[in-house]
């Protein structure tokens, strides 16, 4: 296929709006830190220069470094040619400002009034979003202070809105969840609050139900009569890097799993809502969570394994395990891969598991969710052919080279009846020969526009947790150890041994997406 | 898509018996012909080459022409460099014979002696395929004389076997098609007879039906819940060339809807036979035509639309219209294009119409099924989008680059919910990277191993004729003229009509396949 004729494939709808939001300032907490420079920056600027961000526009850095406007300029300056791989423009910069602060109510107080006065210089009519890009000890104060500084109003204020985004982690357990949202709802409104999930902005993510629900012939075959098991899976090679002082204190379950794997898991087994508004197509979402089937404490290891990663090998370079990782406990239990099995208990997917797996320090890079469709029900060619013909795989790969796969049997050229397994490939990059928007980029533009669809709201947090919560508190108290496994390996055996025992196996498309294969080499 | 990728995209199962045949004869009726020179022999030397031909094996030509061996292994190596595009080895000359035969019985009486001394000669053990490449006239007689000759011995028997290959036309209508089988059931069992239609060996067309039952997720689709309708077409850019002659007398009706049309046209309604056996097979195909919806003679006209072609253009190329052409009544009724409608009364398809259009002259070159889905139930996007997505399209391509394409809608990138519509494509030729097997190569063999999976069973050719004859009744009686339709056009005004009055459209992917097209340009 060349590159020529993908390009002619395309027949592009278009439709909506894509008017920029409405005057706005950006003010962001933590603008020294790391996720400021690596990903807000380089977010706010390619919208700038796509010009979907609003004319009257400012952003206002804030944090505790004593830096002012001209080094914060030229911080963002350089992060933005660094991550963004771009030359930023002068008219960009001219719109950064930054203030220190302490965090006190006096401090809170100067910033307001600096604040106001950006206000009245870019004509942003008071819209200003909030961006916390902090640690979550920090949130309730600084919600509390925006509160008393009068600069959170409701959602429908007629005259300005305020909105507040929040990064993850958003609790480390069921419990501190919900004090979190409790503190954080003495000073803000839900419809003010933005939980961000940067996964939910990628654009395969939103494909998920695009294709669902915009093509007739997947809802059919969307169920239990059709579908054999789903995977879910986000392999990393990168090891815990600088992360370990958090990381030590969360693992691979609350940092993957209570966020992304669910996010990704409700978007697959979600009923459609009637309209693809927020609220009815989050309480869908809500409605995966609340199916999920409990699992008793004492099966609980039967569902879910737990890993960490041991020194190894990943392509041609030694890594050392985690526990020999810089600021990490030398006996940690803490895991860095985890393997779970879930049932969605409704009349879709009753009986149809879910697989999920998540690692730091895999053989392999990549995010895909894999649908597994179950046998031909009979063979007419039976009397030709023995073995059983591979079943029919979708597959979503959200990174790396987003795109869709679906695996047939076609015939094989020839005048045997020999079947072959063939790949119908779709992927973003050959077909629309277009950088996808970055995931920032799209949920900050969502929050703009006031569009929570993208961002989790306060019952699907809780749901979540909910879920994780029980096989927290039940690692804490077990006295199995954390399952070692080799760095550069798929994970530890116990993993295997739980996809295996239902005569399943892993599969992954990922790192070359075009060869199926069992996820193990010539283990399996 | 690069060719590499797509090598490993491939799994293949291998699984049956590729032995060659047993040792066999080969004769041919019409040896000195245009089939034989640019289908047969090239046919021929390609299993030869291949090694799937017998190696005890010859060819013996038989013709009126006074030909010898040698004329007829030079005209044969001429022709098999020409139309085969290879040089021929003189092993496989070496192995040819010619007869000369004026058709009577002592001309028969000679040619079952030297027969048999090439069967001596050429251990072949009695087998014998017969392949009649004569005009239709000569069936009987031919038939008559190998009987009278002890060549014919039925299916079974114990030393060997015989087969008679039959080209089309086979009849002109319902009834010279049944005296024509009654005539040759008097010196041939059905078992003995193939009558042979190359479509059913191209590559494509028998996967459909592999496609259509060897994967899970197509069956529970693939009825009148969710197919709107199908679309069968095979467009032709050549006019009569040096056919006028047969072709006066026959017209698009028998030419190509009778035997191929109607045969793809069973390949995609037939239910799945318990076993891919010739019969059960058959069996199936035959239900098909069986359930066919008969249309009253007042309302053929609206089913059923022929068109001739005028003087045009192709290309850049000015053409004469097909009453310009040598041997062509200057008042020639005879179509040369035929669009129909049908329906299929069975549980499956009630509803669902057939569409059927096929013409020569025509803007495009190419043969293709295209099943069209029906519209998605509900918009869950309709707040954000007006328009109706497209609907999901599977398209058989069966000639030319053989291959398979499915229209999905997915998200286009951008934070907008716009969709677009993609194609998944998978072609032979680049994922296979093999020549594909002729159609007549595939079918010789099939002969040869004596499966009649496909070929023509007597009474799918009765069904057939049954279904055509009324038409032809009803076009000689009828006093509206043929519609013209200019020469590189798709054809008369009519058969739009046809579809429009629907509310539907003739999609085309030929020539460019990657562009759905409504296969009239700007027209609509």
């Amino acid at each position: 296929m060349t590159t020529s004729q993908d390009a002619l494939k395309v027949q592009v709808h278009h439709s909506s709006d894509d008017r920029p939001p409405s005057p706005c300032g950006f003010v962001i907490f933590g603008a020294a830190g790391d996720l400021t420079h690596r990903k807000l920056l380089p977010a706010l600027f390619d919208l700038f220069r796509a010009q979907r961000l609003p004319k009257n526009f400012f952003i206002l850095g804030v944090s505790r470094d004593s830096w002012t406007d001209e080094r914060f300029r030229k911080e963002a300056k350089a992060s933005i040619k660094e991550f963004g791989n771009t030359a930023v423009s002068k008219d960009f910069l001219s719109r950064l400002y930054y203030r220190s602060s302490d965090g006190t109510t006096s401090g809170f107080k100067e910033l307001a009034i600096a604040l106001h006065a950006l206000e009245k210089r870019h004509k942003t009519g008071g819209n200003v979003l909030f961006y916390l890009a902090v640690p979550p000890s920090a949130f309730g104060d600084i919600a509390s202070q925006l509160h008393q500084q009068g600069l959170i109003y409701p959602a429908g204020h007629t005259e300005a809105w305020s909105r507040v985004v929040f990064e993850k982690p958003f609790g480390r357990d069921l419990e501190s969840a919900n004090a979190l949202n409790a503190e954080l709802h003495r000073f803000l409104r839900e419809e003010n609050i933005y939980r961000i999930d940067h996964y939910l902005g990628k654009e395969t993510v939103q494909n998920i139900l695009m294709f669902r629900f915009a093509n007739t012939i997947l809802e059919p075959l969307w169920n239990r009569n059709y579908i054999d098991h789903i995977q879910i899976m986000a392999y990393e090679t990168l090891g815990v890097e600088h992360r370990a002082g958090y990381y030590e204190k969360a693992g691979a379950l609350r940092d993957m799993f209570q966020n992304h794997m669910f996010q990704l898991l409700t978007l697959c087994a979600m009923e459609p809502p009637a309209h693809f508004t927020a609220d009815q197509y989050l309480d869908e979402k809500a409605q995966v969570l609340l199916s999920l089937r409990p699992v008793a404490q004492n099966q609980l290891d039967n569902f879910v394994v737990r890993g960490q990663y041991a020194k190894g090998t990943i392509g041609r370079k030694k890594v050392p395990g985690y526990r020999q990782e810089p600021e990490v406990d030398r006996k940690s239990q803490t895991e860095t891969f985890v393997a779970m099995k879930l049932f969605i208990d409704n009349w879709r997917w009753h009986g149809v598991p879910f697989y999920l797996r998540s690692g730091k320090r895999l053989i392999s890079q990549g995010t895909e969710i894999l649908v597994q469709f179950k046998q031909i029900p009979h063979s007419i060619f039976a009397s030709f052919r023995h073995q059983q013909f591979a079943s029919n795989i979708l597959c979503f790969r959200i990174q790396p080279d987003e795109g869709i796969s679906f695996r047939f049997e076609a015939k094989q050229p020839g005048p045997e009846i020999n079947l072959a397994s063939i790949n119908f490939n779709f992927d973003y990059k050959t077909t629309f020969h277009t950088k996808l928007m970055g995931a920032y980029e799209r949920l900050l533009l969502d929050c703009m526009h006031g569009d929570r669809t993208l961002f989790i709201r306060e019952d699907i947090v809780d749901l979540s947790w909910k879920f994780i919560t029980p096989i927290l508190k039940h690692w804490e108290k077990s006295k199995r150890p954390v399952a070692l496994y080799p760095a550069g390996s798929w994970g530890p055996k116990e993993a295997m041994a739980l996809i295996h025992g239902d005569g399943r196996k892993w599969r992954s498309y990922v790192p070359n997406y075009n060869i199926p294969t069992d996820g193990y080499g010539k283990e399996l």
